[in-house]
This record gives structure tokens, sequence and C-alpha cells, in this order.
């Protein structure tokens, strides 16, 4: 029987639909090297005894010092650890260097901050084709609660986890006689920022505040000085054009003032006012992450983030210094 | 050397760090029964020969018939096939009594619609403590570009993928003198929001419409019939209220008709508008799906849903049929 031959790009592609997430394989070598390297090819094989696998390229530099190790770890990579996974899936110089090691109960390197860690006994290989497939046995595993890095067709992702029970927003959510429904996105990222502001109307409502007036005080809490005309280049895509009026108000409320210059800028009070409304919105978001988990929320602003750069009608930039 | 015995929930769920795919192994018994189990032990071992794996629990019904199949098919399955995840991944009935298989180049049933497929023919089988590994040569594959269902942490999960250079709003994101930066959830969500909302201006400009007459016009569309009271039940929590001014704006326009009763609904004229706008909304989101991913955007979807139960002030459900 010969075997089949395929488009290897294709292939790669295909096996690519199947999502994993990244670790880091590390042992010494017998010359007492340190040697790592990336791989997804990582795998739970058994529970009792427990045991897992991985493969490596018969043709890496670093397969002879792998089959020649007694232990191994597997480090499951977090979110904030995806240059290590960069460093570790290149060849050359010492990707160990900026690396502080844990303690593990081999010589086998015991990388710090991943999402899990298994310190593994290399049990027995296999041929696997091109590959090498090893078993070992996991005699120590640790885990710490961050977001894991994941791989899906050849990019990093972030999960968004779904809740066993559905999640709609309407007991009728796909009323067929609808022109729309509630899976509009339009409609979701509209309740949402909505929802949020409305939690933070309270604290508005104190001072007779509206929307707007709220957002030329977090402008001007990042920007320092501005003319009316410089503010409202940042306001007005939200449809608010602030006025004269406006400005009246908030002078009138100390919380901004007016230099020479025709610039404003906060007042004493104003910066408290908005560095309050700030928090409150840090608080609100702190109760998501708890509700929601730090890795979905981290996923959501990406998301939103890439939304952002596509919808971006040109708006200056909010944090880059001024030219004075 | 005597094995380690651990916690099993803490070794699972240490384990379920490492994100996987979501697959369905399928087979036939000897005696003719179709038999598939859903499993998220598969991983590709070689290129050339192409080879793949997965394991089984000995204990499984199904050990003997997979263990004397010539061939089985592996099955990435697709975001909305998570039902047949569940239903694979329990005992009993014919789990294929739904399913219209199709054709493959053996007996394994093979399922439509999944994110790939890869025929086998089952090389070897391993030792793999409590599970038995099967490792396959490929004989053929195809794939479908639709977003892959995700499994971690004992959860089933989206992906959103990060892009490889790192989606940045502001040329300086992390200014540490700022008491916020566009790491802020309730900025991007603002932000979106109000982008998309932007790009439909032109659109409110041409007949002179606020955004508070888009939002009303949008709930008549979907509820037909309401009063005044009713329609800001919907939209005060945009911090816009309907006052008889716009009221009498929108019926002079056209756009709206008063009942007997109290009641208003849209005219002919006010529909064709109304749909024109959430047409316009849908273009949007077509592009983002283009630019993005499908998978992605739905992502975005599900968190915004989850954010939106968890800060919903008790809106009424704007799907549910009135009471009349």
């Amino acid at each position: 029987m010969t075997s089949v031959k395929f488009d290897n790009q294709a292939f790669r592609q295909a096996l690519g639909s199947f999502t994993t997430g990244v670790t880091i394989i590390t042992a010494t070598a017998p010359d007492g090297t340190p040697i790592g390297l990336t791989a997804n090819s990582f795998n739970s094989v058994s529970l009792d005894p427990p045991m897992v696998l991985w493969s490596l390229a018969k043709t890496s530099l670093s397969v002879d010092a792998f089959n020649e190790a007694e232990h191994w770890n597997v480090h499951v990579l977090s979110q904030h650890q995806q240059h290590l996974s960069n460093t570790f899936a290149a060849r050359g110089e010492d990707k160990f260097k900026d690396i502080t090691l844990d303690n593990g109960i081999s010589t086998a390197p015991l990388i710090p901050e991943c999402s899990a860690r298994f310190q593994c006994r290399n049990m027995v290989t296999h041929d696997g084709g091109d590959h090498l497939i090893f078993i070992g046995e996991v005699l120590d595993f640790d885990q710490q609660a961050l977001p894991p890095l994941v791989f899906q067709q050849g990019q990093y992702a972030m999960t968004a986890r779904k809740p066993w029970e559905e999640v709609n927003l309407s007991s009728e959510p796909s009323a067929p006689q609808c022109s729309y429904n509630e899976d509009l996105l339009g409609y979701l990222l509209g309740r949402s920022h909505f929802q949020m502001l409305f939690r933070m109307r309270k604290l508005f409502d104190e001072q007779a505040l509206e929307d707007s007036h709220f957002f030329v005080l977090s402008v001007l809490n990042i920007q320092q000085k501005m003319t009316l005309e410089q503010l409202n280049t940042h306001i007005e895509y939200t449809g608010h054009l602030l006025s004269e009026v406006d400005i009246d108000f908030l002078t009138n409320q100390d919380l901004i003032e007016r230099l020479t210059g025709g610039c404003y800028q906060l007042t004493t009070h104003g910066r408290e006012t908005s560095l309050h409304h700030i928090a409150q919105a840090k608080a609100i978001e702190e109760e998501l992450i708890a509700e929601l988990g730090a890795g979905d929320v981290m996923a959501l602003k990406l998301m939103l983030k890439r939304v952002i750069h596509k919808t971006d009608p040109g708006l200056p930039d909010l944090w880059q210094e001024q030219q004075s």
C-alpha cells in the first residue's frame, strides 16, 4: 500500500481547523544545555496513570536531545506569553536568556507564569511518520488562572467561552417575520454601550451632566488643554456637538476653565469629577471581568479594537501628545 | 517505579487549560452498525506521510469496534454542530438518525457541514494508560470555511483571532500618566457603537433624523403599535427621551401616524425608511464579517450578549409579542 501524498499547504490548512493551545516543551540536553521548543501537538492521553503526549519533527535539531532526556516539561502558554511562543518557535540563540526559571522536580527548565504546567518523565516514543511521538508520565502539575493562548488556522487567538445555556436576549430571539433580530451587530453594540453608560448616569445626574459633557471631561482628562474646535473633533462622531452653551454650563459648574488663547482645561474640581467617572467605568468593568472571566473580556476588547480599526472615520489620536 | 496518583479533578482541570477543537470520530462496527463518539484528544502527527492520532478510553463501549475497524473518519466540528458534539458525547440510541451522511471512500460514516474532515486508515494503536492511542493514515480530507467549535476548561468556546500585528488604536497606547487608556472597556464599546452609527448618519441626515428618531422607527418596525410612553420604555436607557415635539416632527415627515387610542405606528414611508436603515446596518455588518471573519464576528456578538445580560437594567423584551 503506497502512502498518499497531498498538497502540503492544503493539508496543513485543514489540520489548522482543529484549534489548539500553544505549549513550550523543555528539557536539558546531555551536555547540560537547556532546550525548548513551541509545539501545539500536545494532548492528554490518560488520567490514571496520568499521561500526556506531543510530537516532534524528526528533522528538528533537538530530536536527539529530547530522545535522550529522562524528563521534559510541558508549559501551556498564557495569553501574555505570545512572545515566548515566537521565541521558542524560532531557531537559534539562547531562548532562555530573559527567563527566571522556577525550580522543578527534574533538571528540565520550568518556565513561570503559564496557564498550566506538566512535569513529565519520558516513558516511550513511537514512530509517527515524519514526526516522533513522545509519551510521558506526569509527575507533577500546576495551574494558574491565566487566560490561555490559542492557535487556529495559523493565527494566534483568544477564546470567548459559551455558557452551557444558550445566550438569548429575547424570549423570541429569531422571530422570523421581523426585519431584524437581536443578532444585528449594530443593535448589540448600541445596547451594550448604552447599558454601560446607563449605569454611570446616576453619577452624571448628581451634577446635571449630559453624556456629551462626560465625553468632554474625559477628553480633557487626557489632553489637558483644547479649544472648543479641537474638543469637537474628538466628540462629533458621537452625534454630539459642544456649543458655547455647554461651555458656559461647564464653566459655571467650575468643571472647566478658559485659558488665555481660547483653550479650555479641567479645574481641580473638573479633574476630580472626571477621575470619579473613570473610576466608576473601571468598577463596572471589574464586575464584568469577575462575572465573565478575564480572558473573555480580553477577547471582547480585542474584537472591539478590530471593529474600531475597520470603521474609523479618521478620528484624531486621543492619546497622542499635542503639538504646541 | 510506582505511578503517580493525582486528584483527578485537579488534573483534568489543568489539562483543560490546553484549548482544543472538538471532533467526532466515526467507524463502522463489524456487524455493520455505524459508531461515533466525541473526542478532543485529536491531533496531527505527520505531514508526509499524512498521519493523525486520537485516543479513546479503554472502558469505552466502542473500543473493540474501533480496534477492529479498518477505517475511521475524523470530523472537526463547526460552531453550529455543538448539538452533535453533545449527542455523540452521550451514550445510547441511534446517534446518526437525524444526519444525512455523505459518501466517503470507506464505509465509515461521513458527517456533512464540518470545518474539516479526515478520512483515515487505521495504522496502529499504542497503549496509553487508561486510553488507547489510535494512529491513522489520512487517505482523504476536505475543509469548509465554517468557524470551528472550540473547547476550553470544560466549556464550549469561540475564538477571536489575533492579527499578527498588534491591534493598537493609539500610537501611545499605554501612556502611563493617563487615568485611562484605550483598554477601558467602556471607551471601546462607546467608540465602536458611535463609529458604526456615524456611518449611518448620512442616511439620517437626508431626512434630518436624529439618533433617537432612528431608535424609535426601529422599535416600531418590530413592535408595530406603541404609545409614546411605551416607546420611551424602550429607548430611555440611551439617554434620549422622545417628546411631543419629536412625535410631531416624525408625524409631519409622514414617518409615523397616530391611531385612535393614542398608539403610533409606522406609515408606509416610515416602514420603508426603517427597512432602509436596517439594510444599511446589515451592509456595514457584512463588510465587517468579510474583513474580520464570520467566526470572529460571531464571538464578538456572543460576548456582547453576555455583557448585555450582566448589565441589563430590566429593559422590556423588544421581540416579545405585545399583550393587547
